[in-house]
């Protein structure tokens, strides 16, 4: 089901309940882009702290422009599950002319790759659903909460000025001065005579500056009772004040009541999706991903709270925001199901899954959610691949669940007992030796003895460096930069000889042990 | 006319001879955003260096995605303009391999305001010509160079890596280390089994890393004079060589000419849009902008060379790029056609300068070009705002030229004489004493003897600033942050009286000149 701007209020409820009832949630999102180039270029020798870091630099002002949320519901009954997957446009428009202004980062490949995928950037521009950080909604809040209770104390807007900003508490009326004594007297006889003589109920001011708007409510509230006051903005963003008659102090106080209403329903649909995330979050369901870490990443620092710089805070605030995830792309990587599965990437992982030695999960779309039934060019579309991913994970389930039982089960449901090596632990991407980021507990901290850190001029090429390692086998070099790059053996063993031959002071080059070199690092950067 | 990707190649003849036959070009951009908050933060009592340095570190992470230029021929005989307007979609998609993946940052209030205008995303992201800046240009024909001469070199890609990286000039092939033995072996079989019983002309290899191509390469370019190796990109983005049964080494010789062609065709291609930059920019035309600053920055910065930090660096660069410029909003808000003029908004001054005292000039859209015709609905398409801008230099060209002149002329060529007082100067919005930046000379430095720069708590508002000053009459705020502000005077002759009564050290607010700030803030920032 498609959600845009349009449409999510009236189907808030639904969401809501599709969340209520699921047995657990399927995830994913779109981005406009991955990573920024330098200081987030991600290395095969990263340690867990390391990535991290790198991935909250690099990758947290993209903009996640589509989220995938689909609900899955186990049934005992028929040992199947219901799915409701949908499918949200996401897009910081700024709603009122409170919401911030946001600015993030594209990345040129990333919008190609979308655009060939089908992936419509109007629509997401016209339709997209807004959303606002907490705090941002919390300073939002205040303010018209505080612009509001202002009105009622004084029981007249006269102190209030239209973005209830310029009132501190116990503040009286400015002084006017004299150049604008006149500019105001022409308002106030223009106001007068729409009273005694027009027919129409609205009078249009000119537009005029915050400053002279000000002097205008304050003039105007002490003169005349019969007028109600309001600012609006006009095309080109000038803003002018509306004269509008009221019949009684009554009349006037339910204008004001409607205007707030209304205010209020603004500042509703300027949260936008941000209630989506927070519905998830509540329900502390089991949420599920294929190679999630990025997707929990930016759900909980663009809708929920900004990420911590520090790797273990970031833990105890995944652990309270979204308590139970499961990455399906570590699932499947890991025994016993790596034995049988040759390629984790999403489509490839699909098409294992439909065949021996797996049974499919039965999986029904539910009314109203049909428009994944056959789709097979769906892809990327962020809820048919969180659809997609909860199905994965259900057939996977089942067979972990059935893993060398003599009777094995037509369905096994996801629980605590059966899911428990793969609990809040998610995939790390080109890291050759620590396969996945330990919510839950110290990440590894494999050895790499048999890993050194070479410099060499910037002349060389990776065949000068394979020509300096043949005699010790063949070797990985992951590159750091034109004069630097981290070296592995495939035979472990030769460690010690390499370290004896190669590690001395040259001229050339130089080799430092793995760790050696981190320690340095570590001292260079904390000075 | 609209260019794209689709059109460029055909269509560039066309617009380098409107270019070459141009009395001037009227030129206008569109952008992802204009400026990112806190760091750049105009402000109406910024210097000229100031405000440079404000909009280069503030705008040039935005990308132009549309370029509009139109130009203009003057034709003596029917004392009228022939136009011919383009319209450009630029997007940097990485169009090769080689070429860079470019991150670039969007504002939510400029994304909105394109897509309420009609701005077609889709097509931007499907069909936007990509461009290269000069010196990437560079390093990639380098490379293919390169790469192409070590083939012509050793008459044989034997030696040449796929990308041509890993050949330094005098280096051999590389020793096969133990464990790729059987890998090459496995490959060698294949490859001579596809030579002798094969019906097929192709043969394609499995995806194997960069070490592993380069040995194949060296490996069969050896054993087998019969065959055409080449690296191809699959859909997965992995690599692969495709081998070609070649009939002689004449045969080979054509094939591997071909590729070179397709390659140069390519980065030819991937050059795309910096081409129409630099032919405006050799052709040393006037080019006339409406409030072009931000147009001159991206032009210069995007596709010609990055700006300086410098401003007086930036002026000879401009000088050198684009030799004589004219702004329109600077025009007209300078005598005489200030006098004229109430508001210089491009629509506002498109509706002033079709009644009198202004003679519309004559200016037909040549053939082919006609999209424009009664196209009032096109506003904010840049290559429809280039072309207004250049009919309103041309009236506006013809009133200065008959400016109270006893016989004035149907219309005015835009010469050197007539345009002196307002060549190379570029407006500069919401600063109020300095109203443009000028290219060819020292900028103006006003008296700032009535601003204050004044600190207070917090708390205050507006109304606090405006009651300190009421004795003096009204001020004028320019917000810094939430505890300071330049205040400056309506009545400058308040001056003194304001600095002897409010200029001492306060518990609760400090006031200091301008002058005393800035020579103040100047030490500290050089600090
Ligand atoms: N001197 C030298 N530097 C290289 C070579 N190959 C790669 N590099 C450097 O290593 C960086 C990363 O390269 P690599 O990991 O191959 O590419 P990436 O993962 O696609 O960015 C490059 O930006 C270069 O600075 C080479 O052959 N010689
Ligand atoms: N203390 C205080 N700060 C303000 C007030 N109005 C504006 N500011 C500060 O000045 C900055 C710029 O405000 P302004 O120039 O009005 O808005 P802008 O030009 O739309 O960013 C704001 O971000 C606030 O930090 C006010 O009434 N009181």
């Amino acid at each position: 089901m498609e959600i845009t701007r349009s449409n999510l209020t009236e189907k808030l409820e639904e969401i809501a309940e599709a969340i209520d009832q699921a047995t657990f949630l399927a995830v994913d999102g779109e981005f406009t882009g991955l990573d920024k180039p330098d200081c987030s270029h991600s290395a095969p020798f990263d340690t867990a702290k390391e990535r991290y870091f790198k991935l909250k630099e690099g990758s947290l002002e993209f903009l996640m422009i589509q989220f995938g949320v689909c609900a899955f519901k186990f049934k005992e009954d028929t040992q199947s599950y219901e799915a409701r997957p949908f499918n949200f446009y996401v897009f910081p428009r700024p709603y009122t002319r409170q919401a911030p202004d946001k600015r993030f980062l594209c990345q040129s490949s990333s919008i190609d790759f979308l655009v060939q995928q089908g992936f419509d950037f109007n629509k997401l521009f016209r339709e997209g659903i807004p959303f606002l950080m907490p705090t941002e909604e919390d300073v939002m809040r205040e303010s018209l909460a505080g612009k509001h209770q202002a009105f009622s104390k004084f029981s007249s807007p006269a102190f209030v000025s239209p973005d209830g900003a310029d009132m501190g508490p116990g503040k009286g009326p400015v002084q006017i001065p004299d150049e604008q004594k006149d500019f105001i007297a022409g308002v106030c006889n223009k106001i007068s005579s729409f009273i005694e003589t027009s027919e129409s109920e609205v009078l249009q001011l000119a537009p005029c500056n915050g400053f002279q708007r000000k002097l205008i409510y304050q003039t105007i509230r002490t003169k005349f009772s019969a007028v109600h006051l309001e600012t609006k903005t006009g095309e080109k963003k000038d803003r002018f004040i509306v004269v509008t008659k009221v019949a009684s102090e009554d009349d006037l106080k339910k204008k004001e009541k409607d205007k707030q209403n209304a205010e209020i329903m603004e500042l509703e649909e300027a949260v936008g999706f941000s209630k989506v995330m927070k519905l998830i979050s509540k329900s502390g369901k089991l949420v599920i991903g294929h190679n999630m870490i990025l997707d929990v990443m930016h759900m909980l620092n663009d809708f929920l709270c900004p990420l911590p710089a520090d790797l273990e805070e970031f833990k105890s605030m995944v652990k309270c925001c979204l308590p139970r995830l499961i990455d399906t792309k570590f699932m499947a990587s890991t025994h016993p199901l790596r034995d049988v599965i040759p390629n984790t990437a999403l489509g490839n992982l699909q098409e294992t899954l439909e065949k021996g030695p797996f049974t499919p999960a039965k999986v029904e779309l539910m009314e109203g959610f049909s428009d994944y039934q056959n789709a097979t060019d769906k892809y990327h579309e962020a809820g048919y691949d969180a659809y997609v991913t909860g199905c994965m994970f259900a057939t996977m389930t089942n067979y972990i669940g059935n893993y060398k039982k003599p009777d094995p089960k037509p369905a096994v449901a996801p629980t605590e007992a059966v899911l428990k090596p793969f609990m809040n632990k998610l995939f790390l991407m080109r890291i050759a030796d620590i396969p996945y980021l330990n919510l839950g507990g110290p990440d590894l901290e494999p050895n790499r003895d048999h890993v050194f850190h070479l410099s060499f001029p910037r002349e060389w090429k990776s065949a000068d460096i394979n020509n300096l390692f043949a005699p010790y086998g063949s070797i990985h070099i992951s590159w750091l930069n034109d004069s630097s790059a981290f070296v592995s053996l495939f035979k472990k063993d030769n460690a010690a000889v390499v370290l004896k031959t190669l590690a001395m002071t040259q001229s050339q080059y130089q080799l430092v042990p793995y760790n050696v070199y981190k320690s340095k690092a570590g001292v260079a950067s904390s000075l």
